[in-house]
Order: C-alpha cells, then sequence, then structure tokens
C-alpha cells in the first residue's frame, strides 16, 4: 500500500507544477504559462459571481494574461494538495484555494476559496495540468476604498497588460 | 540520516489525511470525519475566547459538526507540516493553521492563527488522528457586518446543521 | 527524469527547515533561529515601504529578534515550495509567501505577499538556508484601529523583546 520511489517523485513534479502555476499568474509571468498544460485542457470555475468555461490551451492563456491585467493585484494560494497516480502518465489531484482578488478598476475585493478538482498527464516526460475544475467554498466581496487600506506594492501594474493590450474574452467567462 | 522511502511514503500519507481534515470541516463533509480519527482521539484547543477538550471519535464528529453549522463559513488552511515517523505505526506532527471563521448568527469574524501539534497512528494500515492539540498565535476579533463586505458565497449553508439539526455540545467547548 | 530517494529526503528536509522558521519567527522562539542559518548568511527582502539587506548569521538573528517584538502579532505563511537539489550538499528554493503584520506601537497593519528565492547548504548533515531573498507582489497598508478589530491573541506579546530589551537594527532596514 505504500507509495513507491515513483509515485513520490511523480507526486512531487505535480505539486511543483501547480505551485509554479499559481507564481506565474500572482507576479503575471504569461510566458510560463503554455508549458504548465496540454493543448487540450479543459477549464471550468464556479465563482460566486462569476462562471468560467473554457476549452484548449490558447483559450486558457488567453483567459489568464486577460484576467491578471494591469489594474489588479491577487494573491492565490494554494495548498493542502490530495495528489493520487492514476496510471503510469496520468494523476489526479484535489486542493484547497485562497485567494485575494484587487481590481482597482472596479473597486472590488473579493476573498474566497474553493476546491480544485484536477487531472494530469505527463507528455514528453513532464506533468502537465489536463483539467481543472474549482467550486467555491467561500467568496466576500467588499468595496476596496472602503476598506481604507493602501496598495503600497502591485506587482501586475507592471507585467499586466495594459488597457489597450487586453482582448475580449467575455465569450470565455460569464458574470452574474 | 536520510529519510526512507517508508518515511517518505508514510509522510506523504499523513500530510493527506490531515489536509482531508481541513477540506472535510469547511467544507461540511461530515461523513468523511469517523474515518480520520482513532476510537481514543483525544482533542485540546486553545483559543482566544474558547477552550475545547474533549476525547473520543463520538464526541469528536459531534463537536465538529455542530461547529461547522449552516450559519457559519469557514476556512481552516494548515500548512507548513513538520511531520516525525516515530515508528512503524506511529508519527508526530506540527502543523502552522491560519483559519477565519465568519459566524453570521453572531455577527462575528474571526481570523488567526495556531500551532498545531499532532500525533498519528496507523490501524489497519490507515493513519489516523489520535491526538490533536492546538494553541493560537494571533486572533482578532471583528464584527462581520462592520467590515462592510458581502458573503456571496457560503457552502456551509447547505451542507451545514440547520439550527434544530444541532445537538447541545457545551459539555465539550468552554466560551470565555 | 525521476527524483532519487535521496533527492526527496533532501527536498523534505529542506520543507522542514523553511517551515521552522516560519514558525520561529511568529511565536518568537528566537533561540531556534541560529541552527537555522549558515554563518555567512546572505538576505535581501523588498518590502514596499522597507528593504533588508544584511550579511551573517548574527546580523540575522538579531534583526529577526527585534522586529518580532512585544507590539507586534505576525503571520508569515511559506507555502508552495519548489525546491531544487543542485548538489549533494546544495539546493535553492521557491516560496510564496502571505504575511499580515500588525505593529500595535505603530497601529499599522500590513498584508502582503511575496516571492522568496533561497539557497541552502547543508553542513555537517544538516540542511540551512544560505541566501534569502523574497521580492514583493502585493502589498497593503492600514491603520490597525480602523479596521475595527480587536487583538484578542497575541503571541510575541509574551515571546518579543519588550521596549528595553530591543538593539538598534536601523543599519540593516532601511525604511522609505
Amino acid at each position: 500500500m505504500a507509495h513507491t520511489l515513483q509515485q513520490l517523485s511523480d507526486i512531487e513534479e505535480i505539486k511543483v507544477l501547480k505551485h509554479r502555476y499559481f507564481r506565474a499568474i500572482d507576479t503575471g509571468d504569461f510566458a510560463a504559462l503554455p508549458a504548465l498544460f496540454t493543448q487540450d485542457v479543459a477549464c471550468t470555475y464556479n465563482g460566486g459571481t462569476y462562471k468560467v468555461s473554457l476549452a484548449g490551451l490558447d483559450a486558457m492563456v488567453e483567459f489568464l494574461s486577460n484576467s491578471f491585467h494591469s489594474g489588479a493585484a491577487a494573491m492565490h494560494i494554494g495548498v493542502m494538495p490530495e495528489v493520487t497516480v492514476t496510471g503510469d502518465n496520468s494523476a489526479g489531484g484535489i486542493w484547497y484555494l485562497q485567494d485575494v482578488f484587487i481590481d482597482l478598476e472596479k473597486d472590488a475585493h473579493t476573498f474566497g476559496t474553493a476546491i480544485y478538482t484536477d487531472t494530469y498527464r505527463r507528455e514528453g516526460g513532464t506533468w502537465k495540468i489536463a483539467t481543472t475544475w474549482y467550486d467555491r467554498v467561500i467568496e466576500v466581496l467588499t468595496s476596496f476604498s472602503a476598506m481604507g487600506g493602501q496598495l503600497s506594492v502591485q506587482r501586475l501594474a507592471t507585467t499586466g497588460r495594459k488597457p489597450h493590450e487586453r482582448t475580449d474574452i467575455s465569450h470565455l467567462i460569464h458574470w452574474d
């Protein structure tokens, strides 16, 4: 019943894959994203006020590159992994997300948590995210200005897409 | 001095055990709880305004099933494990907890951190939590309504016990 | 390409080293600190309103022992490690930090995130932090009293240095 060395190695690689993903989106390191997903990646996010549904690597990268824009400040902490290796090149994973998303352009502060249910596939020796789905557990919406804080560092102001660089992703995300 | 394969496998299993616990309580997945603890589990939590002290699996499950009720929204992030395998079927673990607990019925928002000190026992091939103790590091109490936020997703509203389903756990928790 | 048993063991030890560090600073367990760093440790922290730059174990411990003082309440969650073993006794690591720092003496609440880039060295069989650098991703500054919360538990009030015990670390930290 114990894990094999190969399984433990795979689990560690999959954890680092997901960690790399969260670091990339919050810092605006979009060039790192294409290597993290399969070409046929499928994504469904059930937020409180939005629902994301998309398929394909291009749509995934375009969605993320527009969501983490120059007017945003984001924290996505993905922790408490429950990774299961299901085959030589396939695995599943459950993660617990804690996120803060400040959108200065909308004066909006979102604090939330969610449970991710993912699958992973190894292609050419490298683990990639094949399907990713999350469902909210809690979500609290607040006006950012009403909270009285001053945003003294905002990495995405530099690395995120400026308004004229953004593309239309309204077909990928539905707002209530 | 290096870890053996068996030890690394055990450490991974114990991490997943604890991750499963935190996911269960915050999502209201109470049916998952009995498999996570030994029959003689002992629990002591030293919060700022409460102290929990209980023994036995039934008391543990009853305490949790009432605490994570339909009027609550909870985030319990248990991270930074320091797990030590102490025998073939015994281990210890230290964890760092970050938690948010919103009780809409009391208009209360608690933000805190704590250090867990646990022991684990393997029974029938499965690791279980045998003793669990935490002591607060910081705790901040705020009126939830005064924070100006709107709770747009609250999983426990659906999965948590409604008022008429709750039982008396006043013998398990002492409030200041 | 898979990790060896030795590498997985090293990665686990390095994770625990860093976890031990975060637990020590937030709980005021300063006696634990000297064992966690090399004698020639180098540290650079780029905060929004401060910059820390220091070298040597004595300076590191003195900086930390004064920063986590009796008027502070701190949470430093270091998660999502990306650890790479680079030699028999050397390794690198990237971590994602989420921190809350309440300074009651300045009525200041800081919430932030940062990316750590570390190197580690094994000395006498024990992994230690050799270099540690972080750069802020987001930082929000708020007056603590304006947030309306009551600090009901503050571990550092007991374990942190009282005003008359503190030493001058102004040569190690530059405030804007």
